[in-house]
């Protein structure tokens, strides 16, 4: 069981720089995230755009301002659990208990949710028996790709995450399908050309306008049949399908752990950024509020407000007096 | 008569910020500052020391972050009014009319407080005929060493101003004579030795435990009494008398405008930090609500939900679409 005075939920840009404000105090924070990176939607979504409204900075790339924030909370050593969803959270008689996905548990005087717009859950074709085969021959991510090698192998989605794993994964898979339901890709037009090249070569299966129709097995995934463009089914051997439709984020457990909710938005309130629960808190795009903007600068100050109050809530006799970095640096822990 | 769409008074980082989300709605700003730089607290107070809770830089140092606000600025190209107090705010029909100590006067549609700690207002020694003094051989800051030439000056105080200045101006007055309470300086120790050695040397007159009694004259300085270690008095004469003993914010003219004022600070509405006169809002170290930080980092984001509002006092009719910079970037003006 990991020990801590604050768990926060996601490691975005708004949850990194509450590690700062929380370690000002001398607060110890573990952070939690779905994605195994740092960085929320800045790292997943757009890291090499440029950021024109970060106060200081007349322009930064998104993964540069996460990469300056994990510089900047390093003297508070924060400590991590990536790859794991936040599901459960339990009151307790000092705090919180709370669970991911994988087991992992944290017991914490303080919870932060810092969710940003949820956990990036996969988008999944839409057929009823996929369920049935999810870690069963369906995964929606390649995290290692020799489980591939010399398997019969369809992948489907027209974006870059299809593309590159289609090139990749021909290396070394008995065969290659990639199912896309357009004539031309999303993704970058190299990587489509390669893979247009590789269909030519005979090296890959290429399904243009065709989609996933369904699929089957004992058990275990066996064959997916595929709609071409001519409305013509075709069943294809598979020991394994990968639909790469892209993330799309989800509220997710945070629905079910009894804080007042709008719109998959936390309502809080803005002397403290805390919910209807004492001991929870909200910050950053997750929450909302009477003028609320979703920005990572409005994200900074709910953080620094945040601190004070969680320290107050954590010692409610000690006396919390406030001091400027510049007078009194930071000690580190 | 300067014509702007928001008139910001104080041109501390709050102040800068305000100009850039301003900017980003397509709405002009014109920036008073009583003093004759940006920067507020920063420059003025401490521009070479490092802040280390300004989100994404782990160190930077005061006056860089105003350099570096003012680069981010430049697209829209902000005006400004340095050196000036901002006096008057007056209502209009289309707006308010404001005027400054020197006269300037200001026609806009949205005010921003953005003051601080108040106006930076040089401390003053206790003598009561000095009000009659000021401008007539009386000053509080150097502005134009040459007035000096040739002349018989006094200077008072311990701090590096009082140092620089004795130093600066032993080279073209007639006479300076400083005027000191203590025998050691507060200023750095080489201006202090330099001093002490331009006393050894006859240059300058130097008063140690001492201090100005009474001034006299007739329409224009004269003399001032200078009481010694021993209490006795003894009157010099003197063409100039400059008491350098720092500047301390005063919130002035601020409290006159019918704003709603607790603890000298200004009370606004944490939706969009407006204050109880529509139209005029107040931001950054000079407002007040409950939870508030005066951390340059809050600021930042109070100028963002003022801006939206401001946009929206200005244009009730038209609809504002909340736009990311990073996808939309940031057309200047
Ligand atoms: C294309 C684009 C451009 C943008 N441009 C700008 C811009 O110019 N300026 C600006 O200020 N903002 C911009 N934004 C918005 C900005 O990215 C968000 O405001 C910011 O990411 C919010 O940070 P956060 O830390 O609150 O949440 P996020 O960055 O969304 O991070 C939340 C994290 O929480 C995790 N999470 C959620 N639920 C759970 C759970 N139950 N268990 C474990 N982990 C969980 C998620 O996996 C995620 O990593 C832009 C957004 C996009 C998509
Ligand atoms: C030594 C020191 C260390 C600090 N360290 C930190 C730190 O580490 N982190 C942090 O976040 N904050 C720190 N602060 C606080 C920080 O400096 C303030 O929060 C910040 O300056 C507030 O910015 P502002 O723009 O609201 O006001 P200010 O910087 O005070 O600027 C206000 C400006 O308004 C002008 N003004 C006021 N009234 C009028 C008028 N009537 N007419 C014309 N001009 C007017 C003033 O001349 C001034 O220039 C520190 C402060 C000090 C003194």
């Amino acid at each position: 069981m990991i020990q801590t005075d604050i768990c926060i939920i996601g490691a975005g840009p708004v949850g990194l720089f509450a590690v700062f404000e929380a370690g000002l105090l001398k607060l110890r924070c573990h952070l939690v995230d779905a994605l195994p990176q740092v960085g929320g939607q800045l790292s997943e979504i757009y890291p090499q755009k440029p950021i024109y409204d970060i106060p200081g900075f007349p322009e930064v790339k998104a993964q540069e301002l996460v990469d300056n924030l994990m510089d900047q909370i390093k003297p508070f050593n924060p400590t991590f659990t990536l790859g794991e969803r936040l599901d459960k959270v339990e009151k307790t008689a000092t705090g919180f208990e709370l669970r991911t996905s994988d087991g992992t548990e944290i017991d914490c005087k303080v919870v932060v949710i810092a969710g940003g717009l949820g956990c990036f859950e996969p988008r999944k074709p839409p057929l009823k028996e996929i369920a049935d085969f999810e870690g069963k021959g369906v995964s929606y991510m390649v995290k290692d790709p020799e489980q591939f090698r010399d398997k019969n192998v369809i992948l489907a989605g027209g974006g870059d995450s299809a593309l590159d794993w289609t090139i990749e994964l021909s290396k070394i898979a008995k065969k290659i399908t990639l199912v896309h339901r357009n004539e031309t890709f999303r993704g970058a037009p190299d990587s489509a050309d390669k893979v247009f090249e590789l269909a030519k070569e005979g090296k890959i299966n290429l399904l243009l306008k065709s989609n996933l129709a369904s699929l089957s097995g004992n058990g275990k995934l066996n064959s997916v049949k595929v709609t071409g463009a001519d409305k013509s089914e075709m069943e294809l051997e598979a020991d394994y399908l990968v639909p790469l439709f892209g993330l799309s984020p989800k509220l997710g457990p945070i629905a079910d752990w009894g804080l007042s909710i709008h719109k998959n938005q936390i309502e809080v309130n803005t002397e403290d950024y805390s919910t209807n629960v004492p001991g929870i808190y909200a910050i950053g795009d997750i929450n909302t509020y009477k003028g609320k903007l979703k920005l990572i600068l409005c994200g900074f100050h709910e953080a620094a407000l945040m601190a004070q109050s969680a320290f107050k809530h954590i010692y409610p006799d000690k006396h919390l007096s406030f001091k400027y970095t510049t007078v009194n640096g930071i000690e580190s822990f």
